[in-house]
Formats: structure tokens, sequence, C-alpha cells
């Protein structure tokens, strides 16, 4: 159950309810957020959801069936709009578009990024700064110095960052140089993590776990929501089945599924969810039409020099026919 | 190693030309089918394609390092267009419809869905006579006496049919009455009926195994096109996860690599990829951006009153509204 | 429901029992096997059991919930002793041995095998001369003839054999030369193979699908039981999942739980249940405390040169020490 | 390629390796742990081992083909020996035992669980203070207040710790009253908090991630050991798979293949493995044949009554007939 307060609801008034809420056995979490104060209550007992709702101070009061809560759609049922501010909004009906290299390297592959961004009106860059990788003994990244060095550029072209944050001790520094935080696939359920990111008032791209179910994304955003961020992207990016003949299996169906689930903006990532090069162009259509709100993929200036794995990287020139195709799908859809 | 032979290569050539192969310890598997005649050359030699190429009744020679050959896309660069006669093409650059319902139920029935059928221009009808079950007591469909009733109005109508054998036994007898046979995923790795269908001159659809693999698949469409028959059309209809909010993982990825690695058309069937009969519109116009040739989808005049299992099945009224979706995608991809 | 009739119930007492069932509208199917003669009802009425149960030429009545009837331990509680003839039984308690090569080659292969088999007292032989292959090009086997010639050198040295079954056509042949029919992971769920063999009167080994649960293993069973042969055996070979390091996933948790939910035996497959030669020993440990009644394993005299696939087959020697381990694990399991 | 250092080995011995290896563009890492030093190389060129070997101040030089290093069995082929103090070492050829809740309750509880270890000979204790749970509404555990209780009784008791760490904050807190530390599944790539492992001196036991492959496992026990910390020991605790009769696939192949890729001991959890209380016992035995180093397993004086999930745990009475068969297997395995 989820019960929406008045802003000005008195101290009196909020242990009237929790009382109410005893009563029933219910075991409630206040949960107050950029935009909301709200109280959830978790519990079997049947009871008359008039008689609470009517209490004062309370704006609203829902069931809500799912394990997950606020991120439901049982509730809330027109879309979330994520407000990124300077007038970029994901959620709204048009198709985002985030892309980047994975992983930042030099001025260079920065400022020759943003140049084609610019040419193509695109205003969120991806790239990875801390690398989540297999083996110890690989590059994991420019680290924090990195991320400066490629705020600098985007603030001066006036363009967003998304970039992957992987500990709660490395948030601080981060926070001002982010615009979006990205949870990586392998910190999906990495609880500690998603507590502090809904301390934070930063938008957050929450990737599926690598072989998570929806219903555990579902749960993880509940995390970062309870704890006061409502700002959150659901991001698909493939997940791992027995087939050897690609990378991922970029699971259409959640992308179309979320949509129903959740009010939250769902995002595509078809660089992971296929991993071959050549093929990522159809899965980002096949995504613009199965209803995703954005797409996040890789995109290099020379691919085959890039850091770590070039092979699911677009060259510009790939990426700019599909940029022409998505535009088309993003009109009729 | 595919060699093909002129069709008039001479008795005395064609054994030339194997003891050649022996020399090189290549195992030679013969084949004749509708539209041509090809030795098959299996082995680990290297040698100069050029010495066996220029041999007298040769017509062209190709490497394929495929584990399947004919119908790889390595030595045949065009699409396989299958002909169904009637001036009606699969794997043209069209968007191929079959739809109807998952079992033959009543004349009423089939006359319901003929009329639907014509009104939106659809020209091929699914439905199953011999329905694969898990459990021995359910339902399993209305066998040959069920196809020949339905077979009567189609034919009257110009209505094509497809449907599943589920034997060798039962060819001979639904042969007249069928267009395309089709090849059910519980059999696709059914070896000794995909060998008897490629002795048969109808087209054949082969859905991808519950948990098949791409080549798995390809192997198997290699069975039917070496036993003689080219006419192959190939199915994604889901895969087995561990996910457990749908009913299979539509694999997207699929669709978009197998036109890569084969010449055969690819068909999607989002009925059973999802599942949920709210989400088999979604999946069917990503398949189309995807690259599909086709979509083999279940529609029922009352999908609540359907045998078997109606919940992926869309109503008229869903049908139809996703028609014209799919006219918009299909004129614009 | 089961309802088991008495072998001397009257025409007009069966009459009346699927009258009564009918009124409950209840699905009947009849089912006469080699030991006894079943009405199995589905249905959804709740109904007095004891009304039904006590009309005459009933033996017994039983409520199974599970979607499988016959093959359900909740109707019969004693495990389902095999009966092969001279002695020799599965599911009675201790572990029978089949073992033998892939495929059946020559009459030296034969010979050595059943020496080996003669030395450690082991009485099934394994073996295939119908090979589902995933390409046309491969060995098939030796076919009919290799079953004839390795059945006469078995029958002189009071050895059983078991081989796999591909289709129904090979059934008459095969009937004379075979001790037990082996279905195979790709025909799990090939539903006409099922009802051929519930009509002949020997065993039937059945393998789990490639990637079937054990509901549609025990589904496929029953297709065999409610044909009319209790014969049954369950074969746990390994599952499909996203680990790439060996061939199958052995799923001990099924032989666990199969034991639990059927009273037929289950035998265990080690070499294809991880596919990997120097690992199988431990496997077939593993199976034997786990519960298994028997195991059925690839060994050859020189598995180095074995037709198909020797990469999971055992040598004679290394078979030797694993026997040995087995029978302590038996005395004491 | 992993190179063993002198302990006396001088700063000038170290700068010349390190520019011979640079000379053949090796990436070099110096690992020092608590037991020796190390410099990993990786790079790809072809050289001569020899000429590397016999440099002043180097033991021993071994070349390491698997993309995990320092935790194969290709440098280090006598098994680790995990050494907890009190005359209690993991890996030595005995079956280690820990026992006890899923979570830590109450004093009651502890003292209970004591009781019983102690009646049993078990000295190692499992139980969870840092819970991670789907659902941020769920209980997550006493924290390190109940860790402290927790320590204080089995201290008196002579009985060693194991619980879950999720986070790197918590380590310093929880360190003292810990024995090894555990890495649960979710967190199985969590890299940052591995690298914070490797620098403490308490051993560490990791859990094989929810879908993890053998190699990823492999690598991420690669991170602990590269930032110093030798005492690890692996677990497998079923993995994710399509099948739904149970709540992961115990995959006993892993606790096979672990014992020959690495020198680690591997520990199984047949609780979560199957997560089905009454066949817990069973996938215990399995895996002491299969080779396991020892068993954790979720006990409690009243299952049914269990913070969490009881489903999966086994009362004293049905772990007391565990014990018996396993020293018994342990005796001749």
């Amino acid at each position: 159950m989820i019960i929406q307060l008045e802003p000005n609801i008195t101290q009196q008034q909020q242990e009237l309810l929790q009382e109410k809420l005893q009563e029933i056995k219910y075991k409630v979490t206040a949960v107050d957020t950029q935009y909301g104060h709200y109280l959830i209550g978790v519990g079997k007992a049947e009871f008359d959801i008039r008689g609470i709702g009517t209490l004062p101070g309370i704006k609203d009061i829902h069931r809500v069936s799912d394990a997950y809560k606020l991120v439901s759609k049982k509730w809330r049922v027109d879309n979330t709009v994520v407000d990124l501010g300077d007038d970029l909004h994901i959620g709204d009906g048009s198709l985002a578009m985030m892309v980047g290299p994975c992983s930042i390297e030099s001025e260079e592959q920065i400022a020759k990024t943003i140049a084609h961004m610019q040419e193509h009106g695109i205003r969120i860059m991806r790239g990875g700064v801390y690398k989540p990788r297999s083996s110890p003994y690989s590059f994991r990244g420019l680290g924090i110095d990195g991320l400066k060095m490629w705020h600098e550029q985007t603030r001066a072209a006036g363009i967003k960052i998304i970039t992957e944050v992987m500990m709660t001790e490395q948030i601080e520094a981060m926070v001002d140089y982010v615009d979006i935080f990205q949870v990586g696939a392998r910190n999906s359920q990495n609880f500690n993590l998603l507590d502090a990111l809904g301390e934070v008032d930063k938008p957050v791209l929450l990737k599926r776990g690598i072989s998570g179910t929806m219903d555990e994304l579902l749960a993880s955003a509940e995390y970062i929501f309870s704890n006061g961020n409502e700002r959150i992207m659901l991001c698909e990016r493939g997940i791992r089945s027995y087939e050897k003949a690609y990378r991922n299996t970029f699971d259409i169906n959640a992308v179309v599924m979320l949509k129903e689930k959740t009010h939250l903006p769902v995002i595509a990532d078809p660089s992971h969810g296929i991993g071959v090069r050549q093929y990522v162009d159809k899965i980002a259509l096949a995504s613009a039409v199965a209803g995703a709100d954005g797409i996040i993929m890789e995109v290099h200036h020379e691919p085959e020099k890039a850091f770590s794995d070039g092979q699911q990287t677009l060259s510009f020139r790939e990426a700019e026919r599909l940029y022409g195709k998505l535009k088309q799908l993003e009109a009729i859809r």
C-alpha cells in the first residue's frame, strides 16, 4: 500500500495514521523524496482502504499488489518524465539518445565525440571512467581525473554526462561532474550502492543484472526511490542465455513489458544487448518501435583502436546512418 | 565446400570429380533439389579451389566454412524467395503475414477467420490439426479430417494453408491439402522428419527448438535442403530462459543475425515469442524493423473461447490495429 | 484422478463408472497396460472420492494433483522395479550399470566391450546404431544390420542391449533385438514416438530434453504409460545452461527430486551430464549417493579412436577404477 | 606469467626484472601477500622462460595460460590449505562443516545453535547480520550489534564465525569479530569490495554469482589474491537456469571442475543449491563425494519460525541424520 501525504500533514496526523496501520499489523516505511512524502505499508490484512484514505493529511492511497511499490504503474499511471535541466527530458514520448565511447580515453577522443554529437543534435554523452573488469589486470578507467577533464569539455558544449559509479565512496567526488549516475549490470543488486544513490539528487540509470529478472530490476529501483530519489531510468542491456553466437540476448520482451509494469523511463542498450557491431543498428531500431524511451549506445571515432572492447562500438559513420532511421521511427511510432 | 553442377554434367565428369575429391579425402554427398545439383564436400585438407572449379561440368565452387553448407549465405548471397504460387512470394522484401487460430476447431471458425483475412488482404492461414501437447490427456487436434474440411474452405477463398506435421507417416495424407508444412519447436531436431520433408516438394517452415541455437536451426534446415527441398523458411519463436514473467524470450538478436547467416527467409512468431496477448503487437513491430520476412501470429474471433491456449491469441480487432502499423513499417524499413 | 479397475470388472460396471464421471464432467481416458487397467479422469469439480471408490469393479481410487498422473508417486508410493528378465532388475535399490560405446562400430569393438563387462559383472550394454547428429553429413550409425550383429554377440554372452530408437517406423524391425528402447534428449517430446513405445512390451529409457523441465519429462513418460507400457525409466543427462566450460550442466537436483516425484527408476548419464572425460567419474559417484537407480555411461577400448565424440568416453581402465568406488557407495548409501 | 620472488630480492634486482619484462611488452603487476611476493606479467610475446627464470632474486617462474593467474592450479599444484587457527584447517582433505541460521536473530538462537554444534563437533558457525534482500522493505539483519553479541557467545565456545560483508565500509567494524568474510552471490563481481578484502588478513569465502561462470568466479578470486590475501575459498551455491521446480540449479559439475582449475578450497552450499529443505541432505552427500572441501548449510532450532526464508533450512534433527552419513563418506572418498 502507498499513502501519499499532504506536504503540510501535521506530526499528530502522521502519528494517528501510523497507529491505524499498526492496528492492522502493517509494517510502515516513511519515504521522502524530491517530489513527495509517502508511507509504504506492507502487510497481509484485508482492510477498508477508504477508512484510511479519508484521514486528514492524506492526499491519496493506493493498493499495490506488486512486490515493488513506488516504481509500480499500478499507482502512478502517468509515465515519469526525468528532467535533466536545460529543457532536456527523458520519458516524455521522445527518443532520448546517449552515445559515446566505452571508456573515456583522451581529450582528443572527447572533442571528436562532442563534435559528432553536436552535428546530430545529441545532448547526452556516455563513457566510463570507472570500469568494472573481470580481470584485476585490465585497465580500469581514468578515474576521477578523467571525469573532471571530460566534464570541462562537455560543460562548454552544453552536453550532459552519464557515467558508471561502482561504489558508495565514489559518489561524493563524482556528483558535481555527473548528470546521470549509471549503475552497471554487475552492481544491479548492490543494495548499499542503491541506498546511497537514493540520497543523491541526480538521476540514476539502473541496468538490469546479467541474469536479473524484471522483478528484481524493479525491486532494485525501489531501493533508490524509497531512499528519496524519484529520478530513475531502467536499462535493458541483454541477458545471459545458452546461445553463444552473440554476447548477450537482448530481451525485447522486457522493453515492452517494463513499460507496462512501471512508470519509469526504459532505455535500451543495443551495444551490450547483442554485442556485435554490425547488428547493433537493427536492435536499436527494434527497441524504438517496442517503446523504449531512449537508446544508450557505444560510438567511437576509431572503434578498432578503442580501449577495452570495441567489438560492439559503432563508428561515427555507422551511427549516422542509424540516427536518421531512428528519427523516422520516432516520428511514426 | 559446395560444388554446383551443370544440369548436363555427364556421368564420366561426375566420376572424375568424385575421384579428385577422394584424393584430398573429402567426404562427398550428392544433393539433387528442385532447383539444382550439388556436391557437398566435407574435409580438412587445404586444396586449390580453382583446380577443381575449372573441371568440366562444374558451374561454380564455393568454400563454406560454416558447419552448415547449402543454407549458408557464404555461397548464396542473394536471398532465397520462396514461391507459393498464385503470385505469392516470401523473402522478396515484403512482409508476409500468416494468421489464424492455434487449433482448427470448426467450419464456423474457419469461415470467420477467412473473412477477416480477406478484409485485410492476408493470404496465408495458420492453424493446427495435429497439436503437440505436453499431456497425453489434452486435445490433440482434429487430424486429417479437420485438415480436409479446412482445405475445402480455403481453396474456395484462394488462401494458402500452413500447418504443423508431427511425424513422417502423416506427410503423405497431408501433402495435397497443405501449402507450407510447419515443423514445431519440439521437432526441430527430429532428423528423420526433416529428412522426409526434404523429399517433399512443398515449402517448409522450420521453427527453432525450445532452446535451440541458431547453428542448430541452420543444421536442421541443412537436413531438409540436402534431402532435396530448397523451399525452407526459418522461424524464431522465442527461447527458454530463466525469466518467468513471460512464456518465452523472443530472441530479436536471432532475427537480425539469421538474416546474415543464411539466404533463407526468416519468419517471426510474436505469439509464442512473448506468449502474452497484450504484448504481441510490439514484438511483431520490432520483428518487422529487425528484418523479418514475415510474421506468423495467432488470431481468433473469440480468443477467450479458443481451444488450447488463447492467452497469446489476438482478437480480430487487436490484430487489425497491428496490421496498419506493420504496413507503415514495411513501407519504410 | 486414477481409478484402478479390478481385472474382472464387467462391461456394465465400467459403463456405470464412466457415467458417474461424466456427471461431474471429468474427461476419462481408459488405460490398459501389461500390469493393470486404469481410468484416468481429468476435471475440475470437487467430488466425494468414496462415492466412486466404493462402486463395484473398482480396486482403488486416488486423487493426483500433478499434471502427470500414472507416473506420479502420489498414488503409487512403492518404487517401480523394471524386470529385464534373467533375474535382472532396475529400481530394486541396487545400482544398475549400463556401459558401452557411443556408437556400435565393429565386431571387434563389441567383443572387447563384452569381455570388459563380463570381467566386472555388468550386464547391460549401451551403444547407438541410429545416431541423431546435428549435421546431415555426419555418420548416422550402422543401422539395423549393426543392431543384428551386436545382438548376436550379446545374446551369446547373456548381456542385454539398450539402444536409441529415433522414429516409430524403426520399432518393428528393432524390437526383437533390443532389451531397452532409449529415447534420446532430442526426441523427449516426440509425442508420436512416445505413443508408439507405449504399445511395445519392452522397457523404455526416456532421456530428459536438452532443456526439458522435470515436469515435461514426467509428462512424456505419462505418454508411454498411458499407451500401455509401465516399464519406463527416466534419465538425467545434463541440461543446457549459460556455462560454457563443460558440455551440459548435470542436474543433480533432478536426480534427487525425480525420486520423490515419481515411482519410476531414475538413471544418471554422467558422460553427457558433464561431457568431459576426466570428470565423468565424480559425477557418477555423486549420482549414486543422490539416489540414482543406475548409471549409463560411455566406455570404449580406445576412446581416442571412437566414432563420433570420444571426449566424454572412459577407457576401460578409467572405468574400472570407478566401478570399485561405485560398489563401495552402493553398499552404504 | 607468474614470477615468485625471493623474500630478499633487492631493489636493483627487481628493477632489472621489470625492465626485462617491459622489453617483451608485458604489463606487470606486483603482488605482495601474507605468504609471498609475486610479479604477474600479462602479454602476448613468446619468450624464453629460462632467460628470466635464472635472473637473481627469482624463486620460480610459471607460464599460466588461464585468464586468472595466481588462483590457477597450473602453477600451484598442491591444494591451498586455509588455516583458521586453533588447529582448524580447510582444504586439507577433510570435510569442513559450517552450519547455522540464515540470519542471526537472538541470544537464545545462538546458544541453541552452539549447543547443537558442540554436540556434533562442528566448529564454524554461519549466519547473517547484513542480509541482501531483494526488497528494501524486508528485514536486513541485526547489523554490527548483532555480530558483537554473536561473537561474544562463540568466542566463549571456541567456535569460528563466517558471515557476509556487503560493502567496503563495513569491513573495519566487522574485522575483529569475524573469522571468515563471506562475499554473497550478488556481490561476486563487486570488484571494489573484492579489492578491499584483498587487503584484510582474514580468510574470504567467495560465492559464485547468481549466473556466474566458473571463470568469472576465479577472476573474482584473483582480485582478492592479487590485492594481498591468499586465504580464499570458493563456494558453489547453485546457478540460475530455466527449471522452476527448485530454487537454483546446484552445479555439481562446478564442484568437480573447480577442484582441477584452482588450488583453492571449494565449499558446497546445498541449502541455496537446491533451496528445498527435504532435498538438501542428498545434495550435501553428492557434494562430498564430488570432492568438496566443505559444506555450508542452514540449520535452525525451529526452521518454520526462522527469519527470512526457512524453506531451505534443516532442523537440528534433520541435520544430525546428515552429519553421520557425511562422516561415513568423508572416510571413504
